[in-house]
């Protein structure tokens, strides 16, 4: 195992791995933004190096000054944590040029990966089930038309290099097509300096189910389950849960399969995350791999026992991961996971920074806190508005949802508006107690027209 | 279910009942003292009666005033909690009487369980193991020499009513036999108003490893594995543990075999735990019942996916159990709780009530809190010295230990002096580290003489 490893982040993923790390013995040095000071994770690390001011482009994206940092520190490896530079190839090959471990997948996997075409292409060659779509990038307007006459409206446009919803667009009528067209190439160039976009037949009422996985260099590879992201906003995910309340045991199989066959194609090492669509006639479609940890993780961990952060340590240090005589997994209870975001769920999920005056956890059986604010934490308008994650567990999705619900009320956070008055509305929904949703729930079922 | 109970009792038992109660949509009454009224789980009720000033001989254990309080509020249950009056025969009948379910197992068997020496030739006469030991009460030094002859020093004279640790004596050689004898007569007389005292040979080193089981109307009858609680101060427990790392399969099933017959022998009905002696041969020897849920029932929860406290509401209710479908039991992962008391533990654990000024919690993956205590509340010297259970769970025993270290150095609790300190010495200690110890652990590993 590493004695010492950098971690490349800020916030509640952050604070996640470093007590991963104090679990396993290893030491931590934190970067941070002068902006994050000031912050619980800053002050849980053995070391601590600032990078620079805020936003990130200054200070948690700039490659050189965290690389540096970790030679100064003496730090093995990296882990980058989500976001930021968690799937930047360059990245990962710029650690390992500087004798550095990146604690993730080879740059070739997050290349190959984070084209969502040639992922794509990657997955239809190894029999893994993708929606009709374009072959590779769709480069004018009239070879979209083309594509949505031959599989049929409505059609899905992406973005080449997306991630988070930029650059995507549905289209429903062949009158909307080239304004939308436009537009997410427009937006796909601006967030992602590449204006590459694809089409997708679009499939209606999805639900997003995506399955975990751990490879290792000794060719042990795992599907942890799945998770069940359908409750989301604009395509970012609001609300998790595993198992999927949709998922039949031979839905979960083929769908464990067909990742593990992703895996294997690409020689895939470390954690992560193969997105699927599934329709309403249980037939599911490769949507794309995220080759990180992911926001949701731990309500696979909380229903498979493991703990996917120390996996990603030991597949990194050369060490075989410790939970692989355990498959093939089956999901022991249940647990649902609340993403807390700094924002106002009355006002179109404004975001609302602000400094949190008072933040009160909710404790007890089945009731898990992710979170790295304390009373007094300010919530900085330039980062991503996640306050804390609440992950509620128990022996079935009944107790779940009852448990969520308690432990919702029990949470108090005053001196910024959250989304704790958004999941307790979710939880009274019927179609969700049901399990019966897509990820139009917003729209369909909590009146949010702004959603799609 | 209930639509309304009662919580005969305060601190973090109450909270933790009230939890279990919201989350089955059951409504809550707290009964509190004066010197309680400001607590938590007294606003966290759904209605809060005051029902005296401390100490609990003027509230707590007034039968009548908490009857009363039932009846008013229209509560159809009680539950007792631990303590108090968790195992009073005459209570568990005033509230049936009253037309109120006790919540817990009926008066006989409270009473049959209650009755240490009773209890013991039950167990002899439904074939479960127990320690060679005097037929009933020992009523003259006479007898007690004539029997210690019989089976051999050391022996251990115990109260008939006992519990606790009052009225238990241990004595290795024949000149004490005498004055210990009647010592623990004095005590017992003193504690339980009833000086009956029987001898038992003593078991050298031994475990104290415990099965827990649950019982109801339908038939249902299941053991929930076992608890180590070895690790001991004068009979009280301070760090409870499941699995035991001494028991093999075949031990837990034979353990689990016995606890069985002991509740089918009684038809016992609820939530009970059987406490054994296990040699260092692995042989085991009942100990005692106790008849009603434990402090330590979490790690149970955690190794097994259970909720016990719902599980004795639904038993109550007339229902049957959740979780019977799910056995025979095999533990899942491990779990540590640790019991945080107000006291110091370099100055022979005095109790050290005061004003807590800081409570941060520990958080994040494997991490469980049981406390009723916020920052300002006022840990009471009239009640025991309860502070808050950190309970940590894991994949094996290794991880629950390191996820020990990390929570305990986590939890920040200041303006008390607290027990923190002492766990984390007994987690840095080698023989517990291997699993290696026996209930002398305090005295032959942490130095602690006034431990016996």
């Amino acid at each position: 195992m590493f004695s010492k490893i950098l971690i490349a982040n800020r916030g509640e993923v952050a604070l996640r791995i470093m007590r991963a790390c104090k679990e396993l013995g290893v030491k931590t040095v934190a970067v941070y933004s002068t902006e994050d000071a000031d912050t619980y994770p800053v002050q849980y690390a053995d070391e601590a190096v600032c990078i620079g001011p805020a936003p990130a482009n200054k200070s948690y994206l700039i490659q050189s000054s965290i690389i540096a940092a970790a030679i100064n520190s003496g730090a093995e490896a990296i882990h980058p944590g989500y976001g930021f530079l968690a799937e930047n190839a360059d990245f990962a090959r710029a650690c390992g040029d500087n004798g550095i471990v990146f604690i993730g997948p080879s740059p070739e996997c997050i290349e190959r990966m984070g084209d969502k075409s040639e992922a794509r292409e990657t997955m239809k060659m190894c029999g893994v089930p993708t929606v009709p779509g374009s072959d590779g990038c769709i480069d004018t307007v009239e070879e979209a038309q083309e594509f949505a006459r031959r599989v049929g409206y409505p059609v899905l446009i992406k973005a080449t290099a997306g991630g988070g919803g930029k650059g995507m667009r549905e289209v429903h009528h062949p009158n909307d097509l080239e304004a939308q067209y436009k537009a997410a190439r427009n937006e796909a160039g601006a967030a992602f300096g590449n204006d590459g976009v694809y089409l997708e037949k679009l499939v209606l009422r999805p639900r997003h189910v995506e399955i975990q996985v751990l490879a290792d260099d000794f060719g042990n590879r795992v599907a942890l389950c799945e998770r069940d992201c359908s409750i989301q906003r604009r395509h970012q995910k609001l609300l998790e849960e595993a198992p999927s309340p949709a998922l039949t045991d031979e839905i979960r199989r083929s769908m464990g399969v067909a990742a593990l066959k992703a895996v294997r194609a690409v020689d895939y090492k470390n954690a992560g995350t193969i997105e699927f669509l599934l329709d309403q006639d249980g037939r599911f479609y490769f949507m794309e791999m995220n080759t990180r940890v992911q926001v949701e993780h731990p309500v696979t961990e909380q229903i498979t026992g493991t703990d996917i952060i120390k996996e990603q340590l030991r597949i990194a240090a050369g060490e075989p991961m410790s939970c692989a005589d355990r498959a093939p997994f089956t999901p022991m209870g249940h647990a649902i996971e609340f993403r807390i975001n700094a924002e106002d769920p009355d006002h179109d999920f404004r975001p609302c920074p602000g400094t949190v005056t008072v933040f009160d956890m909710p404790a007890g059986p089945g009731v898990r806190v992710e979170s790295y604010v304390r009373a007094g934490t300010k919530i900085s308008p330039y980062y991503d508005s996640l306050v804390a994650k609440l992950i509620v567990y128990g022996q079935d999705r009944e107790e779940a949802i009852a448990r969520g619900k308690r432990a919702l009320d029990e949470f108090v956070i005053e001196g910024i508006k959250t989304t704790i008055p958004f999941h307790k509305k979710v939880l009274e929904n019927e179609a969700f107690v049901k399990g019966d949703f897509s990820t139009d729930f917003l729209e369909t079922q909590m009146g949010d027209a702004s959603n799609g």
